[in-house]
């Protein structure tokens, strides 16, 4: 067994509400060294191999279903 | 600026909802070589520098604020 990690995380010319909501709660809670937060989602996938194949499967996968393009971004790596 | 990343994910014996559906979903769309998806949160955090007092801060943000340790997992680390 394999792992494929999938990070998906909005592009940086979209608005991310939920990245903004962590950011502005952070003063209040007395954390001073964070001046930006982006949220965004990891997917741990479980593959037999990690051949060519089933790397291009999971990046069609990425591009057409774990992640929206129009406003997301992904990157997908095997983890060691 | 450098930026520290915190992946939060589900604890292994956690029940994960979202991972199941997207594992679900995926014969029907034609992907066969994935057998097991977990879903989880990527935090990108940018901080003016790296020092042990900023991830230190970090370390204390994810653990108290970001991660729900009851039922999450998290790993800080700077990002190249």
């Amino acid at each position: 067994m394999a792992r494929v990690v999938v990070d998906v995380m909005p592009k940086p010319e979209i608005l991310d509400p939920q990245g903004k909501a962590v950011l502005g709660a952070l003063p209040r809670l007395g954390f001073t060294a964070v001046s930006e937060v982006r949220q965004g989602k990891r997917f741990e996938l479980e593959v037999a191999e990690v051949n060519d194949d089933v790397l291009a499967e999971v990046e069609r996968l990425a591009d057409t279903f774990l992640a929206n393009t129009v406003i997301e971004n992904y990157t997908v790596r095997v983890e060691q």
